[in-house]
């Protein structure tokens, strides 16, 4: 069932986060995956996003991410999420939106679109 | 064709931007849109949505809007849509990277996700 395999790869996403590893998380993406960060250009393709993800652990002390599914739809083989992410950094906690455009690949839902920003106070 | 269609509705949307519109806006968004504004919370649904952009235009002094698709892939009645959006605001221009989850409702291509972010310096 799609929205089972897609709650297991935020599930992946979690794990991959808490055990600082940013090529697991990479790997969850589609080869042609773009990523949108705040107060960044795009970033494109999963050597890109393994390098996103590092510095993110590295820089800001990344150490953990809650991904809550608030809104999930699926049609064929894509799907749209929208959701509500808890991170852990070195300064606290930070509490963002965001909208992942998923993509089935060769039977695998990988993250394909990924975008965020904050909530503000 | 649903590519020509959605390009028309960005038209649109830019034009009633120009024209300091809200209502026109949030009449291109489907009844059950969410968008997600930098630095706020969920806004959802056409009368939120017309309130967000009234206060873009006047709180911010929004005055152009200039809609730049960079992917768009079409699925049924489902498309989304990465791009880049050029604003003029009193402060000056600001640019920010989006994604925009269009839904086809009664044979009407309409905005149904929409997040932003900025590009950074």
């Amino acid at each position: 069932m799609s929205r089972t395999d897609i709650a297991a790869v935020n599930r992946s996403f979690q794990e991959a986060a808490q055990k600082r590893d940013p090529d697991r998380i990479a790997a969850l993406y589609t080869a042609d995956a773009i990523v949108m960060p705040p107060d960044a250009p795009f970033v494109k393709g999963r050597d890109n996003i393994q390098q996103l993800w590092g510095s993110a652990i590295q820089q800001m002390g990344l150490k953990d991410v809650k991904l809550n599914t608030l809104d999930l739809e699926v049609v064929g083989d894509t799907a749209y999420e929208v959701g509500e992410a808890v991170l852990t950094l070195q300064s606290g906690g930070a509490t963002f939106k965001y909208v992942v455009v998923w993509k089935k690949v060769d039977g695998q839902w990988r993250l394909h679109r990924d975008i965020w920003n904050t909530t503000g106070a």
